[in-house]
């Protein structure tokens, strides 16, 4: 079993090393990600410019490939051919939970996209957000334990066709978290406000500003599992017709 | 109605001018588009550095808006205030087709994904490649046409909530098209190779690059209607749920 460990913040994330060290206890795992942190960046084929991908090491001394590439990028490199083959993609650990319309944003879960979508399964691990009032390091050891468990059940069970798994886990020792549970991608709540401002030549600029998202907290949801303190498991598929939408279209007359 | 005419091949692309110019029959229509090319970008919200935004004309002298944002943040500064309330976003009009498993890729879907995220309704509009024998400037006046239409319809009928449509248009006459036809995302074959090449300083390089995509050219599908000459509209939605795999993952004993 040849893994494929990727993230969106770059090769130097402490979340890629947690997830690294644990996922090696079930099999060969090479690492390969962004040389640079892109979250927030969806999902990027980069056809405009050749990549360079690099050697380096992870803080733990092993090795990794770098490249100047987009998350999704330093999936296809090696699935056409970089590297060995490849049997399963984990991506993450994102220190940050990816969860209703986050997920075609994130790096992270579109990374686990161009595996399903190249033929490979796909993963993503996320991790909430610690509590702001905390300003120790974030911890990954509990959310990588969790990463090993669903990972090692997901080769054992096989994944179903074209499913990505959405994995957010909260921030709690594996101890306080309540359980596993699978569920449907809910509703997030934005909450950006334009942010105008102006440089020291006069001229105005604009940060998307405002504060960090909530999610509307409902039973059977990735946001509701999470608030809830459950590990939450969605499947997503890369299909996104509206099917009900389709019968109502037809109806109209051009 | 305010309609704002976005993109991801930039301002100055010769497909966001026809579709403005013909959108501007339908209502009030402020141009907000990347200064640059976003072909296969993905889904972006700007959060790592400030926006400019600066004011141009397009190639039939009308006013427009240029950012260095990506096309999703071309409709996120307007829809978060930066111009009047707008009512309805069209983006494209794309220079080949947007279909299968392209729709998480491309920079012309997610900018009206982004307006659906915002509770405004979102139509792409991309037409088919020309022939590659065929070295005239690609001509946008039929795709132009029919995106008038589609989108005359839209407003008068109203889209289903949390529904994108995306609209895929062959390059033909629009006496040789054969109809519209409401379909479901298809399958997409696509067709890179790894391209590694060296540099003059011997150090190696990487290009994605292999043949243009296919497609599983079956009926029902936007593959199989813009191959047949059809015109296709595909109704997607943002909840990648895959509903039949929860039923399978829930019988997962951890």
């Amino acid at each position: 079993m040849h893994i494929l460990v990727t993230n969106d913040d770059g090769v130097t994330a402490p979340g890629l090393l947690a997830l690294a060290q644990e996922i090696r206890k079930l099999g060969n795992v090479t690492v390969f990600a962004p040389d640079k942190n892109w979250s927030a960046s969806g999902h990027v084929k980069t056809l405009d410019r050749p990549l360079r991908v690099r050697e380096t090491t992870l803080a733990d001394g092993s090795s990794a490939f770098a490249s100047d590439g987009a998350p999704s990028d330093c999936v296809a490199l090696p699935l056409l051919g970089l590297t060995d083959p490849v049997d399963l993609v984990v991506s993450g650990i994102n220190p940050y939970s990816n969860i209703g319309h986050d997920v075609t944003y994130s790096g992270t879960v579109t990374a686990a996209m161009e595996a399903v979508i190249s033929g490979v399964p796909g993963i993503a691990f996320s991790v909430a957000s610690q509590d702001k009032t905390d300003s120790s390091p974030t911890d990954y050891s509990h959310a990588a334990q969790v990463a090993r468990v669903v990972t090692k059940k997901a080769i054992a069970e096989g994944l179903p066709k074209g499913v990505v798994l959405n994995v957010n886990i909260p921030y709690l020792s594996v101890q306080s978290i309540k359980g596993l549970m699978i569920t449907r991608q809910g509703l997030r709540v934005y909450r950006d406000a334009l942010d105008k401002r102006i440089d020291p030549r006069g001229h105005p600029y604009y940060w998307i500003g405002g504060d960090a998202p909530t999610g509307i907290n409902e039973d059977g949801t990735d946001v509701g599992a999470l608030a809830q303190g459950y590990v939450s498991i969605t499947p997503l598929q890369l299909d996104l017709t509206n099917y009900k939408a389709m019968d109502v279209l037809k109806k109209w007359k051009f």
